[in-house]
């Protein structure tokens, strides 16, 4: 389904990473302008995207990009994400100082809609189910303070320059083309291999989403033009332990699983799970894929990979 | 009373405003090295103070300011203030510019200890008595927006640099040297002159805080190392037609006060009070100055104006 008009000029960063793939794909189902950033010297190229090359970490590079590309709608995907250490990495503040950088570009030519992708890490975690305008903003980590730094930043340059913002807060996204260090990914490699894999009890809840659902919801709201804050989830809260199960179930190898090997993350919270019915409310969006849908689809590519995109 | 190690680097930003003066002289009560800021081809230069030039909403002047003076003690007040523009002027946006660029320099300069200063426009105006962690961050203007971003930046570099800060978030500062716009040099400025006086209702209540007291708290907050936001008020709501009151009995004139003549402006919250349990809890810290006791020299000060700092 097209959502964006015709005549928009997409700037989506990001591109190369996992989700950021799945929107470009999304996007290219879109009848507009789509352009896409890489790192300078890497990076594909493909279909009808306009690829531009910069770093997003420096301010500078950030701002002479949006300038040079007069994006209408911007979706800023990019952040580092590598798995583990993204929790702490001091590149967190690059990415902010850039995006910020990105703002004021986006505000200065004129930019229409601009869509971020945030974390559920910025919120306080001492509830289950978490509210976009309720739960409190309580980040714990300097991944989520960043994130919430940039969206207030977001919020401050959208005031002052009169572009409408949505801001994204995304919970566990999971899909083919995730970071192999990844719990999906860790679990298939050791099942494909006949391996016991040590896992934790797994009774964390978690909102599992399959990458092409946020890729699609990220591009609605990026067609939207109402401000704020919105999920990025399901609204399903399931036990790691049943992702695990499944993901087996469809090896037919549960012996394989080692439940109660590993000791929990200190300061993982017990469950996050996204209350989307603000979402659900304004933009009658619910997402395509079931978890064993979406479990089922990563699993086969892991056996077969081929080109998803 | 001396609060602060006398081999501290202090630089104060906003050092010729009407508060950053206050703290300026507060300052000059330490034993260590103050270092404070001025815009090019300006300003004063009295006591010990060391005065450098840098305009600080140009990110690249903030940046170098820093790391030439590489403080221990940064205390950031600086920030547009004009009366009634402060609210919506795109200024707001160079300053969250410049305030993270200076963050990033104290970051890497190793510096020890930030207090910023924010705003009670922060929060959520739904209810009279505003708290640091419990009342909802929520601003509605383009000047709240941006203190929030700036507050959520400060916590962010804050995480990755190690650094300690405390955000102080302003009720209602007045005293001598305050803007001729504002309401109580308006009101004081029309008694001399036996001007009636148009006014609202005056029913809005206030938190009023004089400004040596603000500075005082200030200083106090930067000789810490607890990091979060702390409220700078007084905890004591007062109408404003009783501050207005309090002024004219000073000069025996309630009759020159037209209360009724003026519309209330739209969006005006009826009432915004620090919640100051944190603070006194935290620092055994009180306002020196009554409400009677400020008006006082306020009136006093514009009858016969001297060098006070």
């Amino acid at each position: 389904m097209m959502v964006l008009p015709s005549d928009a000029v997409v700037l989506l960063t990001g591109g190369t990473g996992f989700l950021g793939r799945y929107c470009l794909a999304r996007l290219g189902q879109e009848p507009c302008e789509v352009h896409a950033v890489n790192r300078p010297g890497s990076g594909p190229e493909f279909g009808r995207i306009v690829w531009h090359s910069a770093d997003l970490t420096v301010a500078e590079e950030a701002f002479a990009l949006v300038r040079r590309v007069r994006p209408t709608h911007l979706l800023h995907s990019a952040w580092i994400a590598a798995p583990g250490r993204f929790w702490t990495d001091p590149d967190n503040i690059d990415w902010l100082q850039g995006g910020i950088a990105l703002l004021r570009g986006f505000g200065e030519v004129g930019g229409q809609r601009f869509v971020g992708v945030g974390t559920c890490a910025e919120y306080a975690w001492d509830s289950e189910v978490l509210c976009e305008d309720y739960t409190p903003i309580r980040p714990s980590t300097l991944y989520g303070k960043a994130k919430a730094a940039m969206a207030a930043a977001v919020e401050a340059y959208s005031a002052n320059y009169s572009f409408s913002f949505a801001w994204a807060r995304l919970f566990q996204p999971y899909g083919p083309g995730d970071a192999p260090e990844r719990l999906v990914s860790l679990v298939i490699d050791a099942l494909r291999a006949n391996r016991r894999v040590a896992l934790t009890r797994g009774a964390q809840v978690r909102d599992f989403i399959f990458a092409p659902d946020v890729a699609d919801l990220l591009v609605r709201l990026l067609a939207d033009d109402r401000s704020g804050a919105f999920n990025v989830g399901t609204g399903k809260g399931v036990p790691v332990r049943t992702v695990v199960e499944l993901l087996a179930d469809s090896f037919g190898r549960r012996d394989l699983l080692n439940f109660g090997a590993l000791q929990e993350k200190e300061g993982e919270p017990d469950g996050l799970v996204a209350d989307m019915s603000k979402v659900s409310r304004h933009f009658a969006w619910s997402p395509k894929f079931s978890l064993e849908a979406g479990l089922a689809q990563t699993v086969k590519y892991a056996l077969n990979p081929e080109q998803i995109l």
